[in-house]
């Protein structure tokens, strides 16, 4: 793994092997008609609480739901015809294999989501819906990654990382780009982070941009690997993650850490009752669904813990996938 | 009451007493420094169930989470400065209650809402925090108008109707106005109907801009005044309303009666398991919070009991005050 001091620009991150803007401006026009550009949205109540003015990047309207539509439809659209037509294949039972599942119906190939066979139906029935075919495993990463091996290995399908992987980083990033676009002047972008998907890919797109807009990423006091992994300099799987923010049990990769470190300014965390908070604030408030995941950087905002004061903040809320018939606050 | 064969044409409606187009231009420009000009959404899931094009006018979005702080805040700034400083005065509890405080707050003026005492703590919180006073009454009819007719004596306050007022009227037709110029070439606009204020302000809109577009309401079938006095040509009232939509519950006036009779196409009706329906797949696909009176139309659009196939049809979001709490598919 490389260390933040070996590279100081986009450039020569490049050179390191992982995405530059040129792949954020390539990746737009590759998902431009498939993606929507999402609204950016203002809340002057919300304003009020956090002492700043608020830009928030609706990915909650995105596609599936959820910013991980950019960086799939990147990913599928990126492979040359003859690895296409073999079609992709994930393990993300989440918003990243619905996202993958309707990247290649739109481009008219096959998808495959390796999925334990514990998983929620509401789970299963959101990626056949969108038309990928399901392959059942143990729920341990062992059954995972050998069913995924095994189906690779029969199908040639490609494996689409959900994070750990270039033209996924580079996908995501498009959403600040818009942001940045649409919003002048702004001082912060704020993301979750989980695996580090997102926070990555903004945090090139931000830095490459104007380097003088700090990213700063939030994280579940119960999900903290990122936190500690920021702070110590090295990577700290996430073990045994206790948080409502479904979306950021994940660990960081290599891949990730590397642009971490390099572009992002802080990682702060934030315990899940502020997060429950911070979510249902923004249905009141703003009439818009998100899910807990996505509150998560609200709750950092709102919580006073970060020098925002005056300052002009992007937030991405990264998606809406939410089970409507039983909410967080309600338990 | 005048039939509708009496006018045919916005400026002979002008003539007789209500608002015309030029009232809605004036209300246009008196609202514009203090409500949202509320983003149209479309959604191409709901588009395939309802087999056309539909354009959501987002007034879930406007202040006060309805279209009501449109004729509140156009009734409160139409009013001369010295009948404005006396105050303003109403006794609904509901939206227009919260919209009619904000509006006052907004001009500096004192608002007085009459409530019954068993008004949900919810209701009186909203209320308040805009600023208003609240006079409290026996939960009948008979106590709510004298004690609002007391208040008017005592203080010298405007009563300002929550329907049954020209300025609320033009006011509410902003939204059509904003809906019809962000979305060029629409056949029909659908809007739910209570006491009338929507749907006669936006019927007003829609046929002085374009006679060619049909305005179409949506009532619960629990609560179906309109549907009936549309029909009979005679005003029915509202008794024992049973619908979980709690904007809808109240009756037609005679002013906005005469301008539905004149300016909308038809009136359907829509049972609440259809409403109820039609707001969760808003909230799970549009990822927006709407309340239940503002998912009746499109519950209506999406029944196939008008014909809308391949139409561009504009549906006016009344509203997103929700108790989250306690969600009408959890009961």
């Amino acid at each position: 793994m490389e260390l933040a001091s070996d590279y100081g620009s986009i450039q020569s991150v490049a050179m390191h092997g992982v995405p530059g803007l040129s792949d954020i401006e390539e990746a737009a026009r590759r998902i431009e008609p498939y993606a929507h550009r999402t609204p950016v949205l203002t809340c002057a109540g919300l304003d009020r609480q956090a002492k700043c003015s608020l830009f928030f990047k609706c990915e909650n309207f995105q596609k599936v739901g959820a910013f991980k539509f950019r960086g799939a439809t990147n990913a599928v659209f990126a492979l040359p015809r003859e690895a296409a037509e073999r079609g992709v294949l994930t393990h993300s039972s989440g918003n990243h294999g619905a996202a993958l599942a309707l990247a290649a119906r739109n481009r008219g190939i096959p998808a495959i989501v390796v999925m334990p066979s514990n998983a929620p139906a509401v789970k299963r029935a959101a990626v056949e819906g969108y038309g990928a075919r399901i392959v059942g495993c143990e729920p341990t990463v062992e059954s995972r990654e050998s069913t995924a091996a095994r189906v690779r290995k029969e199908t040639g399908a490609t494996f689409i990382h959900p994070y750990d992987n270039n033209h996924v980083i580079a996908g995501q990033g498009t959403a600040a780009r818009e942001l940045l676009a649409d919003v002048p002047g702004l001082d912060r972008v704020l993301t979750p982070v989980g695996g580090g998907g997102l926070l990555s890919g903004t945090a090139l797109a931000v830095s490459g941009t104007d380097a003088r807009i700090q990213v700063i990423a939030a994280e579940p006091a119960g999900a903290d690997d990122a936190y500690r992994s920021f702070r110590a300099g090295r990577i700290f799987p996430q073990t045994n993650p206790q948080t409502i923010a479904d979306g950021l049990r994940t660990s960081l990769s290599p891949r990730t850490f590397q642009i971490i470190r390099a572009h992002v300014a802080d990682i702060v965390t934030v315990e899940d009752a502020a997060i429950i908070g911070a979510m249902r604030q923004v249905w009141e408030r703003m009439k818009i669904v998100i899910e807990p995941s996505a509150a998560v950087p609200v709750a950092a905002a709102l919580s006073g813990r970060m020098p925002l004061d005056g300052l002009r903040v992007g937030i991405i809320l990264s998606g809406g996938n939410v089970d409507l018939q039983s909410l967080p606050w309600q338990i």
